[in-house]
């Protein structure tokens, strides 16, 4: 008994240490394993094979919309880097500089790419010569390295895997579309298939990417008040298309600079799922991303014919991706197991169950036992993977909004900061000054300028002057 | 008529100037772009959806074996590296290093990746405790680098794509079985996908893989007569464990080392099927592996119905990959850009057809003309792509047989290697004398020992001492 329970026993309790819970969910649901190599962890396969479902199902409404993968190289000559000037202020301070091949040193350093905005800079101006080249709407999925100081599993890591979109149009319109348009597809992906909803907004200028005209942004909250930024959308205008020179015939025959975009989610949303869903017996998984959405656990499994019938039922579940667990271990400890790793709904299966032709279905996120008929086990486990599904984005949209506070004061503000963990409405004037001014009396951070503006009042919550728009607030990740 | 014959006279003939040729095809079917990065090619979407497509059937592959996908570092410190000698002897003159991170210098040197197995043995000395740890049958698909001099697209590149697999077994024996299980895996999805044949067979100690027991190999040759090395898998014994200490406890409790190994295939085979398919007028995809499986392409497409008939034609083919071609270009461009892509069939389709209720498909690898009723153009596709990945390797097998020679003494090894590409099968003694001595005066090494032997002859092609085995020996990629 004492051996069965150690699984659980071993979590840190949510309440008590949230940052201690994640670890230790990460580490015993076998996600990850630290490395040797400072700030990188080795995804295991329960972690990576959600990474793989993932990437199958963005790749698919990626594609759908037009998009095509390519692969471009890990470095990047530090004079590619240097060509245009705010991206590199804003990537050179945490990049990793190959100097030695074998055992030569390099006429120039290669930066391993902390993302790609160049190299495709530089593609696309050698690829793009007409209006009948545009656009081009390309993608990669690759890892990045940014030398991080301070690291966590999934959340910041000096190496993280990601998708990175980088498109070219011959308007600005055109450019302005696609980058709300992958937003969007962002949103909706993690809301339909991570259950996690999301406050979709503009960054103010302050937040933006480092060469960006514009940066947009979701913003989900995790359950300890958090909030994490999931995927951003950047829109570049013509800057980049002037610093390396990508220019294209038009119709006219005239040159004209193309516009451009990029668009990025990482492992990052694996840390978001762990952190929105989970509880105090470890992962909740969505039915949708989950790895296993169906463990069979045999009861009495040394009885005749109840590995049989566990197998059966496996059969019968063709269209899950299902487990039977006839590991040597007890009931209980694989009970333990199955709740630790989140895997959705697990069916036990007993010979008094066999004798009633029926199994008893454990739902994963509420802990409801379902009897349920052998003959009607696929509907019935098709129906609950589907509700639960529902309820879990019903219930983290609920946790949300709960948490979500307004405040017309600083007074408010700064209280609402100090005690209740979440997001904070307010009016803002648009000046950096104001957003500076609240992180160091509140220590919060703007999230993003809701495409949904509501008007809380008419004035700035930090220096009394007109409000030009309202801005999620929050303590991040 | 000038513009339309532009694509297809830019290739040099295979005849006249082979690696011309293989460079004029990587470039004019759009599957690699030169990047600014000395030695790394940029994958642009017609190569990238090769690779995809690669990837997805040996997935499939690895997975119903049993093999569970994970992600390592990128980074090896240097002192990992340098664990196993051998090991660190055969990739420490080809590593690319990592000296500052941000501003700062280092303490210890990074490598980045040229293959993973020291990260692996930290890995498995980390998680593998006792006999129920066992086996641990892992892959990961990633980019590797290593710094060669000379580079060509695909074949030899400072930064590559791969898979590694690396598993942990509990006995001599399974590791031998999983080292075998892998080669035939990969000989028979070249075979069954790629449509080349392959020879499956062991590796001269002179060419294993730094750090292994045995290495087994498959070879294929090219339609210049040269071979490539398609494919690798590796017995590493228990040398890695005794290095890195990887012991389990088995069921009498007593520590015993782990026996690993290693495999790999690289998009070196998007090579192969260039050298190995194609002719004169470019890329020729073997149909299960080709991103785009038909093109349709429309007659006098301003006449009214044309266009929508050919997307009728699409839909009904809605099980293969299909594209309608309808830019403004003329027909005749668009046949030689389908025919340079290497397409496996074009679809024609007119005015006169369409009153006719047929269309005109035509085979990429043949020429060949069928016109093919409307009604029936979904089955008679199927057919045809059938017959053509079919005839494709049995193309390729006639190829590989009537460029394979045997060879009983000296002088006639020396005239086939100087007068005929293609494999020499030869008997040897087993000694890397003579290895290199046929290397000098013949120019060629040795592929393999194949698994099918035969007894040529009594003794050594070089020495006249007794044979060991009989090798098959080439000019190599």
């Amino acid at each position: 008994m004492a051996k069965e329970k150690k699984l659980v026993e071993a979590i840190t309790s949510m309440e008590e240490d949230f940052a201690q819970w994640y670890t230790d969910v990460v580490k015993k649901a076998e996600l990850v394993e630290y490395s040797g190599v400072r700030g990188c962890t080795i995804f295991r396969p329960e972690g990576y094979a959600i990474w793989e479902n993932i990437q199958k199902e963005l790749d698919a409404r990626f594609k759908a919309t037009g998009v095509q993968n390519v692969y471009m190289p890990m470095f990047i000559p530090e004079s590619l880097l240097n060509k245009e000037k705010e991206h590199v202020e804003g990537f050179a301070p945490e990049a990793a500089w190959v100097t030695y091949g074998g055992s030569e040193p390099l006429q120039e350093r290669l930066c391993v790419r902390p993302t790609s905005e160049t190299l495709f800079c530089d593609f696309y101006h050698n690829i793009i010569h007409s209006y009948r080249d545009l656009p081009k709407v390309y993608n990669q999925w690759c890892s990045v390295v940014r030398w991080e100081k301070t690291t966590r599993p999934f959340l910041r890591s000096l190496e993280f895997l990601w998708q990175e979109g980088h498109t070219a149009h011959a308007t600005a319109e055109e450019a302005e579309e696609r980058t709300i348009q992958m937003l969007n597809l962002y949103a909706d992906f993690c809301e339909e298939v991570l259950a996690i909803p999301m406050v979709r907004g503009r960054k103010t200028d302050k937040e933006k990417f480092a060469g960006a005209e514009a940066t947009y942004t979701i913003e989900a909250l995790m359950h300890d008040g958090k909030a994490l930024q999931s995927g951003t959308s950047h829109n570049f205008g013509d800057g980049f298309a002037k610093a390396f020179d990508i220019q294209y015939t038009d119709k006219e025959n005239k040159l004209q600079y193309v516009h451009q975009t990029s668009w990025g989610m990482t492992t990052r949303l694996i840390g978001a799922v762990i952190m929105v869903h989970g509880d105090n017996s470890g992962l909740v998984l969505p039915p949708r991303i989950a790895p296993t959405q169906i463990a069979i656990i045999p009861i009495q499994m040394q009885k005749e014919g109840v590995l049989e019938k566990a197998n059966e039922v496996k059969e019968k579940l063709g269209a899950f991706r299902v487990k039977v667990d006839d590991s040597d271990k007890s009931p209980g400890w694989k009970f333990s197991e199955q709740e630790m790793r989140g895997i959705p709904i697990r069916i036990e299966l007993g010979p008094k169950d066999i004798a009633a032709n029926q199994c008893v279905i454990v739902r994963r996120d509420t802990s409801e036992k379902i009897v349920v008929s052998l003959d009607e086990v696929e509907t019935k486990a098709g129906e609950i993977l589907d509700q639960m599904q529902k309820e879990m984005l019903e219930r983290a949209r609920a946790h949300r909004d709960a948490h979500t506070y307004e405040a017309t004061t600083l007074d408010e503000f700064k209280q609402i900061a100090e005690e209740k963990p979440g997001f904070i409405k307010a009016m803002w004037c648009g000046d950096q000054a104001c957003e500076d001014q609240l992180k160091e009396v509140a220590g919060v951070t703007s999230r993003c300028m809701p495409f949904k503006q509501e008007q809380l009042s008419d004035t700035c919550i930090c220096c009394g002057k007109p409000a030009k728009a309202l801005v999620y607030w929050g303590k991040a990740y």
